[in-house]
């Protein structure tokens, strides 16, 4: 599989997350303009792959710049619409303002700057697959263990290794997973078009669900574990992440599962107090009515599209990053490393 | 709209929910082979037309023994299959008990009876959307008030008046709804398709949302009240419905907000104790793996597609009959009536 997301030359190669799992397509982005865009459709998705994605798309600024002679506030305009493409994903944020600050050095000094954070994407999210793994051959006794996740959290939303489904891939490696139940994540079925893939590949057992169907299953005692990314978390330990993911919380808390959260430090958003003062993206309703181009609901019907929820701190198990884990349930916060 | 199930002559006449919203199919059920091959693909659904489903499919049984002079074992063995047709829905079995024993006394009074149930099944739902719409207003005092439902309980789901949703069509006649947020309901979206369709007719204001959508809207406050229906509720009052119906309730529970499940006394079977006593309904992958025909997921990939889930009744705030109101969450178990 080709890496998600990397530069090439002059300019950005990723995998078009919208074509999967019909056909693995490859496609350029040649200026901040078509990145923009494609973080917007959802081309390119997923927390930790839009820091990149950020870092690259000023890098493009940088470079059509000084090709073209643009005016000097063209690479800052096009950072503050990078950073606001998506306005719930801190890393997109964050990944943009790694290397904003090196454009007066030249296209070279960011892409060099930009590049490394994506080296550095798949040396941490190791790290934290590693670490959450040891977490949870700590906290659950009984293995091969069955876990539920939602949404996709494997090399698709980052560069070429997981989070949420880099832990599963470690404890698969020693054989320490019986089964994975997928959320098909709706509306735009993030689950059974992405993590399906990345699990087959994986030759992980797995079976896809409706999104709603996993609290029953943690009911019934067939889930010793959930783990989920973040697009998001607050200084107190809230969770923003895919719509979803709360009532998954929500039954783990109920019935004892252990709910965890597999985040780079990237997510972590210490300006923010409690999960209440970050911004929830609101999509476009089309994507509820409609699946895959046919339509589900009566011409005149109405949709609300909410792409986030928040996971309250209370129901948070652990939060484990590349450096650390903290455990927002038992009443641990949030600090800048 | 024409009534979702009746008699007509010798054959049922039924609105087959596999063509809404797209059409308005009525078609002729002239066997209890047909009968049962409708119930089973969902031609006909919902646990109050199920009863009435059943009802019709023996006296379409003991029509056909006496016109072909069949074997007497044919009317019993029909009525056995019929009522196994869906394993978790008791209502089926109820109207075809509700007939069985007037076989001896030939089609036309097992007919006059069944008809006679699909009259006091619309009856019934009116009195138990009136004593659910009264015990909203004494339980919400913020009004109008902002209303989640699962699935679908209106008259496609019944003969030609709802149980949830006929709460909702009497609180919005006295001005008392503000809004209805709709879960579509994977995987056959019974709430894009059919739940919207009725709002829409009546007029009330609503969006569909995905179905993981609900638990966060609960939890910001932008909900006042759900209410659901039931397949088959237990005597502790333990709620088998449509799956996607416990996370509601998770939700409702930690934010404070009445759970309603309204569902007519043959749903309830005191016969057996808990929620865990009942077989739940393991439908076709393919229903998660496609959405009306078209697929989502890689080629290989498996699902797995349990129909409903159980709420425990500690979470339902209460449970409205035609003749009744229980609170399970106060205690109360079900007796029979």
């Amino acid at each position: 599989m080709p890496p998600t997301i990397r530069w090439a030359e002059d300019r950005v190669v990723i995998v078009d997350q919208t074509a999967l799992p019909d056909e693995i397509r490859l496609i350029e982005i040649s200026s901040p303009e078509e990145m923009e865009a494609a973080i917007s459709r959802l081309a390119v998705r997923g927390a930790p792959a839009l820091a990149i994605a950020g870092a690259f798309g000023v890098a493009l600024a940088v470079l059509a710049s000084e090709r073209h002679a643009l005016a000097s506030t063209y690479v800052s305009t096009s950072a503050r619409r990078l950073r606001s493409a998506r306005p719930t994903a801190v890393t997109l944020a964050w990944g943009v303002d790694q290397v904003i600050a090196l454009a007066d050095q030249g296209s070279a000094a960011v892409i060099a700057a930009a590049s490394e954070l994506a080296r550095l994407d798949v040396e941490a999210n190791r790290r934290l697959a590693m670490r959450g793994a040891a977490w949870v051959r700590e906290a659950v006794s009984d293995r091969p263990i069955t876990i539920a996740t939602h949404c996709n959290t494997g090399a698709f939303a980052c560069v070429e290794w997981g989070t949420a489904l880099g832990i599963i891939e470690v404890l698969h490696s020693t054989g320490e997973v019986e089964h994975v139940f997928v959320d098909e994540t709706r509306p735009l079925l993030q689950g059974a078009r992405l993590t399906a893939v990345e699990l087959q590949g994986l030759r992980i057992p797995y079976s896809i669900i409706v999104d709603s169907a996993a609290p029953s299953l943690i009911a019934r005692g067939r889930v010793g574990l959930v783990v989920v990314g973040a697009d998001r978390i607050a200084a107190n330990g809230d969770v923003v992440n895919k719509i979803g993911t709360l009532p998954l919380a929500l039954a783990a808390a109920r019935y004892g599962v252990p709910f965890v959260v597999a985040a780079p430090e990237a997510t972590i958003d210490v300006a923010v107090a409690t999960g209440a003062d970050i911004e929830i993206e609101v999509r476009d309703p089309e994507e509820v009515l409609t699946f895959r181009g046919s339509r589900t609901a009566p011409e005149e019907a109405m949709a609300f599209n909410p792409a986030f929820d928040v996971t309250p701190a209370d129901l948070v198990s652990v939060i484990v990053t590349e450096d650390r884990v903290v455990s927002p349930a038992l009443g641990e916060v949030l600090m800048a490393t």
